[in-house]
């Protein structure tokens, strides 16, 4: 077998949103199998704002080297095998990387996890609500603390983690409000999901939707966005209200501080915490677990935005921040 | 008797510091006492940063209202009893206000604790070390959860609160750096309380010799000021990092919001916490004992700047704001 790998290169650090060449598509051929290691085919990646974040510089991950492949998570199934541990047909989840192909080796292997075949359940489950996003929501809404009858609100409502935070949410007895960017996708987080409101943040009476949606104050804000959109839930906020920080999306772009006033932060006792699920590596499994019989039983729903083909990765990415996708975006090879 | 009680009444909200006749000074006589009434003297005020809040606006209390007696927490002696559980020279501390005497009956009652009389300590132990500052020193910690061998960065360290949190920070094990606004501030809490190092923001290298003294980061901040310095520390900050929220008192004469960036929030999984100590009233017994404890083995030490006269109790306050005082500050009456 002699494959071709075509692999997306970080070349330069992006400014803003990706330019043409951030990303530079290379091929190599597929290097032949040693002892101890399998070669995977990537069958779908998945499409994350954090990606943005590993672009730019050292965070919780260490920034990619430039001149290497991008790192992302992706779905793949084992095409041939000197390793022990995997036989052909095999299927993992981990950090692939956006490349068609990539060899696992004993060294790689614990970045990696086999899943299996779901009868009637899409492989990209494990990407969404049983893979970064739902492990994300499940965490962040174990942080919130909620109880029953408080006013959630999430932002980025109907991104991949969003979404589920939103469900989450209802399931533990909350009154949810998302926050989003189009009619539609307030229209899918209300009407498929069961939010209880959904305000979209581009009409220019937003706040006071807010308000009207929010008569109890807010409780718990999961804050996937920052800036005014964060500014005006803070302001909202309840006593003892906590604030679950997953991501800023408005700054990513633009590499902003993300400055909020701490101003209520004392009178109202507010708790803000900032996580990252990594920390949380030990208990995926009992998180994936939960999240799998709230999916069976018709408690998460999920929608994929499918982008086709490699090469349209560093378009997708960029969907992420003009607010081009629904659901869970997905890169599919 | 027919004495004349003076009193500092609130008849502007202030701009900045307080300008004359924004606490304005007037007479009455007091009132003779009827039954379930008892007359108190109040002979010590504590002057704290909390009370320009106060004048300001509704927060975690009402505002005081324009033309009431200032609110102000105090340390007096009854004098004259009609109510069965006062006696002539039973001492209180509580909600005095800014006035010479005050009548408690039974709806004040609760406002107010009786304290005893202790051989060798000042009365004024029990606004400070044993009242407010201490108090708020000891939940704020509480909330840190230090663990032996962190790095305790503490704002307007040479306060009353401040300079207890540090020694706080030194019983618990941690390596405690303050930061205070002068060289004399500076030495006391070094040389007198024991503060691993102690930072002077009014040098211009103040961020130099911040990063010099804490070489592994910082875990926990303790923030009384805000702005500035805490962005500083914030930036500074280790994983997992808790910001105990106490006060902003940079902000407080400013009507500044309070801006910081959160940048770090996330891929640190910082903690930021508010607090309030109303809320521990249930437990202030159980601190106060501790913290005499301390008091008495010499692990707490204090420093008090006194200022003598109910007429100087505007400029106390503002000395807050200046920088005027070193631990706690007193107005004698």
């Amino acid at each position: 077998m002699s494959n071709t790998n075509r692999q997306l290169r970080l070349q330069n650090r992006p400014k803003g949103l990706l330019a043409p060449g951030d990303l530079q598509l290379v091929e190599e051929p597929v290097s032949p199998l040693s002892d101890g290691q399998a070669l995977a085919r990537v069958k779908y990646l998945s499409i994350d704002p954090t990606m943005r974040v590993w672009m730019a510089a050292d965070t919780y991950l260490p920034a990619v080297p430039i001149g290497e492949v991008m790192r992302a998570i992706g779905f793949a199934e084992i095409i041939e095998s000197r390793h022990p541990d995997y036989k052909k047909g095999d299927r993992v989840t981990g950090l692939t990387g956006l490349q068609d192909y990539f060899i696992l080796d004993e060294s790689a292997k614990r970045s990696f996890q086999k899943v299996p075949k779901i009868p009637f359940v899409s492989d990209t489950v494990f990407l969404g609500v049983l893979g970064i996003n739902g492990l994300t929501a499940f965490f962040g809404m174990e942080i919130a603390a909620s109880k029953k009858g408080e006013t959630l609100v999430v932002s980025a409502a109907a991104g991949a983690t969003g979404s589920i935070v939103g469900q989450i949410g209802k399931i533990h007895g909350c009154r949810v409000v998302g926050i989003a960017g189009s009619d539609d996708k307030c229209a899918w987080i209300t009407k498929d999901l069961g939010f209880d409101a959904a305000i979209n943040y581009k009409h220019a009476d937003w706040k006071k939707k807010l308000a009207a949606a929010t008569p109890n104050g807010i409780d718990i804000d999961f804050e996937n966005v920052g800036g005014e959109i964060m500014q005006e839930v803070l302001n909202r906020m309840n006593l003892h209200g906590r604030v679950v920080v997953c991501g800023f999306i408005s700054g990513y772009t633009k590499e902003d501080p993300n400055m909020v006033s701490l101003g209520t932060v004392i009178a109202k006792r507010l708790r803000i915490q900032g996580f990252i699920i990594l920390d949380y590596a030990s208990r995926f499994m009992e998180a994936a677990t939960q999240l799998g019989q709230w999916k069976m039983f018709g408690k998460l729903k999920d929608r994929e935005t499918v982008v086709e083909g490699l090469e349209k990765a560093p378009e997708a990415i960029n969907m992420l921040f003009t607010g081009g996708n629904t659901g869970k975006l997905i890169v599919k090879l």
